[in-house]
């Protein structure tokens, strides 16, 4: 099963992103919009954030149906901390989209990404949708894609295609973020659909079990977005048999193989990212124990910053791993860089360190930390700290 | 009581430090020790880092029997992951001291700070020992400081004088420390000393009451150091009374004072700060969750590049509020910023925002942050995250 960094047409959906003018600058596609023909199963997984913005309160809720028609979605504002009136406003905004291309308002999904703190303007919303009701078109993923960036610098979008219960199902899904990117359930906003016949509880089990390998196993500094949404819509258009045993295997992989392309592109645009580390931690006693480790190297400033300055900074990585509590024997740990062992028995290999800084230049590599103490493992995807991270997040004003 | 930033000469002890060629660059100070006339009372707290390097094993065990007569530091090698060679390094470290100054090897805790997994060179520190001996001086307490400066852009020296016990006494403190600063039970390396006479017990009450007000309520990047060490010795030459009741809450106030003294000059003086940010959480439940959200708002890079880039975001406050996992009322929640209300009951004050832009330019400022739920606090120091930050890092080169 291949995964394509392109959208593809999935039968059974129209897509559409527009400049509405809600962000501040004006030419910029903000709003955008997934219509399926007819109502489709869905699954969703939002934010685990104690302040859920407003749109998050009425997609969860409506999700939990386990239907859908479409999902709206704006960059601009986030509509978060924004009270009852942020509530009523992404009802209003469904509503809209609701009039606009005639389905039931409780159908539609509302997202929502940008600053927190400040409502959007419902008239020009109003106007943009009728503008997306109007572009409305089977292969127009990207523009919508487009409609939902705020510090990205392209649209993140994967599809894959996979033969399962009799029939060709393709899945292709999109997504945005690139700070405030530390999900615990979900990314900021990520869309994936498929033409796949699956009820709600299937397409909530598979979106359970492509999670800790996709969107929950990434950070790009640790902070954990109020609007994270993860949404999972599936047409039945395919027309393929009710999915079962290695079938059902199959078209998880195919879902989790887009998430987890879509996830790892997040982090390769993180904020002034120049690279992309896959910390994998091994033999741990259990998993929790590996997640916990391989968070705090992923979250640590000193190890972000060293792989920003290509510095094979062994102190820094087991710093990282002392301060996360989880006990281990020293004398056991073995620590690979870029592919080079730097640490083994208790001691620092000093003439590996020039060979695993020269690799480190390269824009993606591995750390690798093996406990040698059990046979848990988890995987954390993180990018590096530069001055670029600094000179977005100091001068992206309120 | 006032705290003063300059060190004094505390009765019963006399200090040096010298440049013993440990560090890369050859002219700078290294190497310092502080001797006590005989054994002294002492007490000490150290990092709960997994990952304890080799001097702060040695010194944790040395200082537990309470008694102290010196205490050796370097710069350039934090002799940490070193194993067993590590230790050997440490107590041989103490005992070329203790054969310059005469005094029980037992009785000296080593200390080291600098490059993580590689030894110092022993002849080097030796001959620097003797030239240590040969500088001892009352005042010279500045030199020692200077010997135990990495990043640390100046020294950093604290002192307060208060009358108990009949006597006057006199309480000094010195403190190194830019990065990897985030302690758990002290900073990376800090010594205070004084003239009082209080038993060991007393003393490590004190240090244990202090603590939570001072170097345990400060973050310069969240990242604990494997050298954390905390240092409290007392000579007794004030000939004070045996401290209690008021008396003695008037000396832990004095060694307070000259803690949090220390503490916030280290925050100040963080990799690449240009602004101190004291984060305080009022109205809380439990101080344990006041402390979370203090702690998710002080170690938030988003949080800590809008400090920078003098942006009073409150999306990135409520993000970090939100991913605390504590739970509270958005509706009751009230933030300041620079002493400006920035939001309260559910809502953004978007006209108070250019003030306090304009009051974050200061060098100086508040975070306060109100749950209106209960009456436990917190308080955290920080520092914003610069340019500066990421060069720093990205160049300082294992």
């Amino acid at each position: 099963m291949d995964v394509r960094l392109e959208p593809v047409a999935v039968r059974g959906f129209r897509f559409a992103g527009v400049a509405a003018g809600l962000r501040k600058e004006p030419e910029r596609k903000d709003l955008g919009a997934i219509v399926a023909n007819s109502s489709v199963a869905a699954a969703g997984v939002f934010t685990t954030s104690r302040v859920k913005a407003a749109p998050v309160l009425v997609a969860q809720e409506r999700v939990r149906r386990g239907r859908l028609q479409a999902v709206v979605a704006n960059s601009g504002s986030a509509n978060c901390f924004t009270g009852k009136a942020g509530v009523k406003l992404a009802r209003d905004s469904c509503a809209a989209l609701a009039a606009a291309v005639g389905c039931a308002e409780a159908l539609i999904a509302p997202c929502s990404t940008g600053v927190i703190g400040r409502l959007y303007d419902l008239e020009k919303y109003r106007a943009g949708i009728v503008e997306v009701a109007n572009s409305l078109r089977p292969d127009g993923f990207e523009d919508f894609a487009r409609a939902i960036m705020t510090t990205d610098t392209h649209p993140k979008m994967a599809s894959a295609s996979v033969r399962v219960g009799g029939a060709e199902v393709t899945i292709a899904g999109c997504a945005k973020g690139a700070g405030m990117i530390e999900p615990k359930m979900a990314t900021m906003l990520s869309f994936i659909v498929t033409d796949a016949a699956a009820p709600p509880a299937q397409l909530r089990a598979v979106l359970k079990r492509v999670l800790p390998e996709s969107f929950n196993a990434i950070t790009v500094d640790g902070d954990m977005s109020t609007n994270d949404t993860l949404l999972l819509l599936a047409s039945g258009a395919a027309g393929n048999r009710t999915l079962a045993g290695r079938e059902l295997h199959t078209f998880e992989a195919a879902v989790g193989g887009v998430a987890e392309t879509l996830a790892r592109e997040l982090v390769r645009d993180g904020e002034g990212a120049t690279k992309l580390v896959t910390v994998e931690v091994r033999g741990a006693g259990r998993t929790a124990e590996a997640e916990k480790i391989a968070r705090a190297i992923a979250n640590s400033p000193l190890v972000k910053t060293a792989f920003f300055g290509c510095d094979p900074n062994f102190g820094r990585i087991a710093m990282a791993l002392g301060k996360s509590g989880v006990a281990f024997d020293l004398e056991r740990l073995e620590v690979s860089l870029a592919g080079i062992k730097i640490a083994s028995r208790g001691s620092l290999h000093a003439d590996a360190l020039a060979a695993a800084a020269s690799r480190m230049k390269e824009r993606e590599f591995d750390l690798t930390v093996d406990l040698k103490q059990g046979k848990a493992r988890a995987r954390i995807m993180t990018c590096d700290l530069s001055f670029e991270y600094v000179k977005i997040n100091a001068e992206y004003t309120t």
